[in-house]
């Protein structure tokens, strides 16, 4: 049971956000790869909607979660911070060289060339939702991120994970593509789909978004 | 002169873009970390404009630039190449622990943080340009990126460079910052604008700009 009051490694949540943002707080991340190798760690919790503490700058200077802190390391950014637990673990990042760099690879491709395309629509949808020309501006957006997720479908194939065995670059990418489960648009790629609930189905993702939503103070808005 | 027909490391880049373009397609990072560190590399050059060759999506399956082979590992996104150069060459990313994950969380800050903000701007400006709703959708867009950039200035500070000494995460943010070269908004944060033109000084970075300009086949349109 990873989550420790006593654990040497702290990670920064969120105590509460509003429901279409519950279950993919970049935290999840960490919380997943920390299950997968049964790594204790305990949660601090800051209020999303409020002003950050003062000294929270210096730790995460954006302001965003998660920040990540070992006693050894003082990091953020979930793609780095992934990419350390991986130094660290073979189950989450291979030791041969090539499928190491298959890893990195993917795992910067899902941050730098699909988050982005997908996220341009989450912004659509929700924060500008009432600005009079999100609705003329959703189909372009659409349309480049599903001209991001056909290249991702064809690569990943019939493959069951992105780099051979199961790494964090499938923890990156699947919680990618959890940002679009408000529409269908990842419906429309079958292959995906079945990626994304593989990687869903994993008892270590399964206890790391329970333990993820039972933090919010106020389940639903 | 680590540009050499005959070198095995060999990344691919444009052979023509389109003026706005120039000097900020991607190769650039991998060109400058080459550079730095004087590792010999040669160029495939690609045509922005055309269709690629068919075998190219299973080399970079977005059909971007650049993608990379030393003939030990074959990958893509610049990110990733940069730790893969880092890991092996201290002058791009340090051996010490607490600096080296430094590096590589503001590399993925720029990547993930700062970078999507930038291009959002770039998109409304360039390719969306003529969308009627582009005007109405800037003032929002930039004021988010300054917002990211202002975090950004903060953290920074009055230090030379991210992390410590020079590295990959300086090579990524710097190149990451050119995005806005045709704005006034990075000249609204001195200390950045500062930092880039520090970054912009360095004889490494004025040798792989002017081998990627050269490499255009038409100069201007």
């Amino acid at each position: 049971m990873p989550l420790d009051p006593a654990a040497d490694i702290v990670i920064t949540g969120f105590g509460h956000v509003p429901k279409f943002a519950q279950g993919v707080v970049r935290d999840l991340r960490l919380r997943w790869a920390l299950e997968e190798i049964g790594r204790p760690y305990r949660v601090e919790l800051l209020d999303a909607m409020a002003p950050k503490p003062d000294d929270y700058c210096q730790w995460q200077p954006f302001g965003q979660v998660p920040a990540f802190d070992d006693g050894k390391v003082r990091m953020f950014e979930s793609g780095a911070i992934l990419l350390y637990l991986g130094e660290q673990d073979e189950r989450l990042l291979p030791r041969d060289e090539a499928l190491r760099w298959q890893a990195v690879t993917w795992l910067i491709a899902a941050l730098n060339s699909v988050e982005p395309s997908l996220m341009q629509i989450v912004s659509l949808d929700v924060f500008q939702a009432r600005e009079p020309w999100a609705k003329e501006a959703r189909p372009g957006a659409v349309g480049f991120a599903r001209s991001r997720l056909s290249c991702l479908a064809d690569a990943l194939g019939d493959r069951e994970w992105l780099a051979g065995p199961f790494t964090i670059a499938d923890i990156m990418m699947v919680t990618v593509l959890r940002h679009l489960r408000h529409t269908d648009i990842i419906a429309g790629f079958p292959g995906l789909a079945a990626y994304q609930a593989r990687g869903e189905a994993r008892p270590a993702f399964q206890q790391a978004l329970a333990d993820q939503m039972s933090g919010f103070a106020v389940p639903a808005d």
